[in-house]
């Protein structure tokens, strides 16, 4: 029998732990800088008596929500967070002390806190006394702070590079048209991906081509994200452009050393962002953008090409997850989906693993991420074709 | 009490049906010009009492192997039987009359027989005071039928255009490099492809960059396909070609106009069929090429490409169904997987329908077959993007 209340209560702190990792996707797109968080309170008998998430940044932290709604019941209880508690009185204070206080008797986190002055809440909880746990459901709950995990390993916002395709690669007929290659369907999922991100970022060729309006639309409660355009000679955004609307701020990304001139139809319509020249090649320096970008709260980028400058980010290894959109469609001709990435050999390839697919409709959506290490593939012993 | 048993009746019916379906998929690859069929019989109580299925062409038909294996057991009994029992005397009798003169009191077909000569059979069994109903899982027996159904009804093999690419839709790298694209998981499949074809036809270019074996290794029991290869000119297919090896029979198709010491080099080593040239741009006529191995017996053909045959096969829409295996690599650069087709904007797109979709090892397989009509998805009212 005390196998079993035992188990029980693991399985009832597993499903809290699950609860409290689908609460903190309530929050992709609208923490950043923060990551997202979600927790579960069970009383001293292991009832859920609390539940929060940490919604944006600048208020409160999941633990603090759930600890009000769980009020007294708390006490003797059990905290379920999808992150280690923060130890650091940032515009809030420590989760430690309000676990603390609120008399908590354990603490089940998932994924350890990896940022400088955030960390070492777990020795501060045991040090007063709490009995604590880490890794519960740690890959489920990294992968929803999956963009904010990244931005804190690799100091620059995790990229997404989407792009929608034929079967066979091509983004648009050989005469340019391209509108609705994928459905309704895969179109709304964009809008949604455009809501989880910080920023959606495209080039002035994009720009000039089809004036795309890169605002969310359809997505109930979707907080906008930033809109970028890298556009380096500040000439592919004219004024009247759909991204200059007002319905969610606009950057306008212009290499430094332009002419102030150059950015003056702009003003008062988009901000200006000055970057460095790519050292080799045309356009903006990659790297550069990308921490300019961090400098201003984005740890999520939403790349929605086109091809030039999704090569260009895949030749800087700056893409770290990509989502395909596939219309079963043939054209046989056309620009391809992904443009030179410096790659001219087999060997050198990009190497992805795939994290999933999906039908949407008609066609199919394929999530992949840059695999752990090349080559994926033994060396073959025999030709086999 | 008795609507259970009449329902159980039936279940025991469908579960016979599927049974005799997965007993006809034995047959692919082995049957041409002939089609696939299962059979199954069940005794007067509906018990199984025999089971067959047509291997080869010039072989007892499906229902004859059933009837031996139950004896005296079919009098009385049911027999399921993928497709409508022949109604003529082939390099067989009729199995109409093997049914009646087995004394089978039931017949359930699943598809009709489509073909001028063998149809009719439902009739001469009703007429013979044999209840006989047709239609039966009649989707899931149509799609192992898939490819001598087509080629029935269109009067040329089934072709299914087989390639392998990354996600960007690309099969080989700027510098021509191509091996190992996909894994081993996804050639693998390739030989069981191979195996369900009557034959794999590639192009000159293919046949003179890879030297391409083309015959199956790897599935047991497994009947080799014609290798087919399109050498307008008879010059890709060299002495010591790896497809003249003799693991297969070998086909080279050429121009009709070509002299005969041209394709000398070939004599005793591959069959040499002549095909009138394209009237338009290089190459075989595919119309042509088709009708020739139709008449050779060839019922399915698994094209095997290059992108530029491919492209052609495209243009005559002469593609009946398309297997693509994609892998999660990037690379940016090198050649299409299809080459021109003749389509130079979307609205004539080649728009297919996905009918599966499948993980094997690190890579993707998607199959998809032409659309019923175009277009696919209503015209837009707004702009979206
Ligand atoms: N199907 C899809 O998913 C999809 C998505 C997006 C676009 N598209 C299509 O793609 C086409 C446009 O593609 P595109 O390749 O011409 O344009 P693009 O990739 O949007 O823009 C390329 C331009 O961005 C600027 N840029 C700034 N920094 C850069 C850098 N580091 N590297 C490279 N370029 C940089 C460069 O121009 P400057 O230096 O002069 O500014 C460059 O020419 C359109 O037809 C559009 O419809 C399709
Ligand atoms: N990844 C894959 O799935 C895959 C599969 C196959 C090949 N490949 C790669 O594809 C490359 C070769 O492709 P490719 O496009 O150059 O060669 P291809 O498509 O194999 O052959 C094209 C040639 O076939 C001949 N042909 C005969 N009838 C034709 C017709 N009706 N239409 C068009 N061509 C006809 C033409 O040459 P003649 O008229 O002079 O005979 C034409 O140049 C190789 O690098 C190979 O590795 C990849």
């Amino acid at each position: 029998m005390a196998a079993t209340a035992e188990h029980t209560a693991r399985e009832r702190e597993r499903d809290a732990m699950r609860r409290a990792i689908a609460l903190a996707a309530r929050g992709i797109g609208s923490t950043s800088p923060n990551p997202v968080v979600g927790c579960v309170v069970l009383d001293a008998s292991g009832r859920v008596a609390g539940e929060g998430w940490h919604r944006r940044a600048g208020g409160p932290h999941a633990e603090v929500h759930a600890l009000a709604a769980a009020g007294e019941a708390a006490r003797g209880g059990t905290a379920l967070v999808t992150l280690e508690p923060c130890d650091h009185t940032g515009r809030t204070g420590p989760c430690t002390r309000a676990l603390i206080d609120a008399g908590v008797a354990r603490v089940v986190y998932a994924v350890a806190d990896p940022t400088p002055d955030a960390r070492g809440g777990a020795a501060t909880l045991a040090a007063a006394g709490v009995d604590v746990e880490g890794g519960l459901l740690a890959d489920e709950a990294a992968e929803v702070n999956e963009a904010w995990l990244t931005s804190v390993r690799l100091g620059r916002p995790h990229v997404r590079w989407k792009y929608a395709a034929t079967l066979d690669g091509r983004i648009a007929a050989a005469d340019g048209t391209s509108r609705w290659i994928t459905s309704g369907e895969a179109r709304a999922d964009v809008h949604r991906l455009r809501a989880g991100a910080d920023a959606v970022l495209v080039g002035s060729g994009t720009a000039r081509t089809d004036d795309p309006h890169l605002a969310v639309r359809g997505v109930p409660g979707a907080v906008q994200p930033l809109r970028v355009v890298a556009d380096t000679e500040a000439a592919a955004v004219k004024p009247g452009a759909r991204v200059l609307d007002g319905a969610a701020p606009t950057l306008v990304a212009v290499a430094a050393d332009l002419p102030g001139p150059a950015t003056a139809h702009l003003e008062g319509y988009a901000e200006v962002l000055r970057v460095p020249r790519a050292a080799r090649g045309r356009g903006l320096d990659v790297t550069a953008l990308l921490a300019a970008l961090y400098e201003r709260g984005v740890r999520s980028v939403l790349l929605e090409g086109g091809p030039t400058l999704a090569g260009a980010f895949a030749a800087a290894r700056a893409v770290d997850r990509v989502t395909a959109y596939l219309a079963p469609v043939l054209l046989g001709a056309g620009p391809a989906a992904l443009g030179d990435a410096g790659i001219t050999t087999i060997a050198d390839a990009l190497r992805l693993e795939v994290t999933g697919t999906e039908r949407l409709g008609p066609d199919l959506r394929v999530d992949a991420v840059p695999a752990a290490s090349r080559p994926a593939h033994p060396a073959p012993q025999t030709q086999e074709s």
